[in-house]
């Protein structure tokens, strides 16, 4: 850490390229020694320089949200994508999704009957061309089918002359300190018995798809064919907390500037007051989250409050309290939702030179 | 309610014009009426659309958070903006806020000696032409001074040469749903001890500005000047749920899509997904809250659980389910979070006619 240039203004992201590449490298070999495809989800960064990155260490495709990320990226040269989320396609989306279809090898999630009903009915004749990947609800209890609702969904997809090519699943519940391994148990559980049964009525299942950053590195061969992680590029407060992330691999910090300080007294604790909020690094904060991000240059501080342009941070008792105008770098707690909060990104090069990258997938929501 | 246009891709905002206006009106009109000026802040909006019709019903400039904002809104016109912010200004904000005095008539926040020599150094002999505004801080404990600490302000800014105008303060702790009366009285009481100290130390003190949302049409001119609520404009869950803003008064929402559901049965409730999570609504949702925002066709339904694009929404067992693809309105816990998350919204006006209008403000955190 401790590479803000100097004179720019506050609040802004920065990202250490030099630790974004090893990360990007780190997982890449991890991974691929586990016997396991990388399809890292590009919701996290949204950016083509990162993307490119993730190819080039040998990524199988990219993951997206959105069927607008899937076109920023599409757009951009990227052959393979995965929508991993299970959309209901209208009118104006089939037209996107065709011109997808022209562009890159699409693969679509779905988790009902419907939903496959729809797409077939939108997209026509071009329907058998979308790999579909049902998504199972290993415990998340979010969207996601059951194990026996894949094989329904695999019925009536190829009722309709489509072709359901793998299944998915986000271990969402993996995200509290003590439930990683039960995560991975139940994913690996739910993932194996819908391709039982699934492989029982006739389906070929190539991919089955799971992980996140906190299981990602966790996982092996025995279920899976290939990992979704996307934070692990930059890291974040959270995953830190989750001790998924290592302190010193974090890439990504709010550049910020202290605004407001008390010393404290009977009534107020010490604190300092830093100009990025919730606007500028997201809100997100579980229950078992220590505070709303963290300070690379103090471990020990806590931000106490977030509002939308301040960052209230109680300061450890045995530490000097920062000046006015001093800069510090804020960890977010969530990087994924602090990136799609900016238009730019500032990354810093371990030479000291820096150079703006777009956010270019930034607020594609739909 | 119900006013979603056919056909749109969702997560999308939309806003109902005819109920953004007669929320502008009535509230322009209150305040006049309590003999106070109206001083919105757009930090809220962002849109050059609202500042105008803001401007129009007779408030007396705009309240901005950042140096960004200001500029967007004195290139469109805004003759007087009041950045209600304690700024840090280095060299480079020192130049935007130059370019910003060719312009507007500027009030700029402060809440320490520091920040004003700071200012004073770096804008130079333009340093005499800002009026500083000194925040109090009123309870809330974010930034601000006691009224002591604002008559030490004023004494540095005189010899300085620079001119203290007023003083305001942000009373967020009338934030919580048996907090507003106390709230109002911690701001009028904390407003009026500074105002009487800085006048006896011979400090011309012309505007006294309080006032968020909560607290703004319960005040008078017994203390304060002026006001400065944001979220007037729109209305959100959290300020529905305060008790401040009527739900038939929302007038923003998000158009969203049931891309998951779940009749429910002993493991799982029941519950559908819609496709608008965190990075359309924001993921503010302070400890009163019913949850992660509320649905408008459905007062009794709960959104809770929210990630990136999804919000689960467990609906009431005595309604039917939303069938996959239906379109519902989600209005959001925070609006002002919500709105800075997208580059447009769709303006529905009462004819059913709709336009794009820019949030041309969006992201401009410095």
């Amino acid at each position: 850490m401790g590479i803000i240039p100097a004179g720019i203004n506050t609040p802004q992201i920065i990202v250490d390229v030099a630790k974004l590449q090893q990360n990007i490298d780190r997982v890449a070999h991890r991974v691929a020694s586990q016997g396991l495809k990388l399809r890292p989800h590009a919701k996290t960064h949204k950016m083509h320089e990162i993307a490119e990155r993730q190819m080039n260490a040998g990524a199988a495709g990219l993951t997206v949200a959105t069927v607008g990320e899937a076109l920023a990226f599409a757009l951009h040269g990227v052959a393979k994508i995965f929508i991993a989320y299970p959309l209901w396609v209208n009118e104006s989306q089939a037209e996107r999704i065709m011109e997808l279809m022209r562009r890159a090898k699409l693969s679509i999630g779905t988790d009902s009957v419907e939903a496959v009903q729809q797409m077939a009915k939108m997209l026509g004749e071009k329907a058998s061309k979308v790999k579909l990947i049902i998504e199972i609800d290993s415990g998340h209890h979010r969207s996601g089918t059951s194990p026996q609702g894949a094989v329904e969904i695999a019925e009536a997809a190829r009722a309709l002359g489509m072709r359901v090519h793998g299944i998915f699943t986000f271990p969402g519940h993996s995200y509290s300190p003590d439930g990683i391994d039960a995560a991975l148990n139940d994913e690996h559980k739910a993932l194996a018995e819908a391709a039982f049964l699934l492989r029982e009525a006739g389906h070929k299942i190539k991919r089955i798809s799971g992980g996140s950053t906190p299981t990602a590195e966790l996982s092996d061969n025995s279920v899976l064919t290939e990992v979704r992680p996307g934070v692990y590029v930059f890291g974040d407060a959270q995953q830190f907390e989750l001790g998924r992330v290592r302190w010193e691999d974090i890439s990504l910090s709010v550049a910020s500037t202290v605004i407001s300080r008390h010393e404290g007294d009977a009534q107020i604790p010490r604190r300092i007051v830093l100009d990025a909020g919730s606007k500028m690094l997201g809100a997100d904060r579980p229950a078992w989250a220590t505070g709303y991000g963290r300070i690379a240059e103090c471990p020990e501080a806590r931000i106490s409050a977030l509002s939308e342009h301040h960052a209230t941070v109680l300061w450890p008792e045995d530490q000097p309290l920062p000046a006015h105008g001093q800069q510090l770098q804020v960890i977010p707690n969530h990087v994924c939702v602090a990136v799609n909060l900016v238009d730019t990104v500032l990354a810093v090069h371990e030479d000291g030179t820096s150079e703006e990258w777009d956010v270019a997938a930034r607020g594609l929501n739909f």
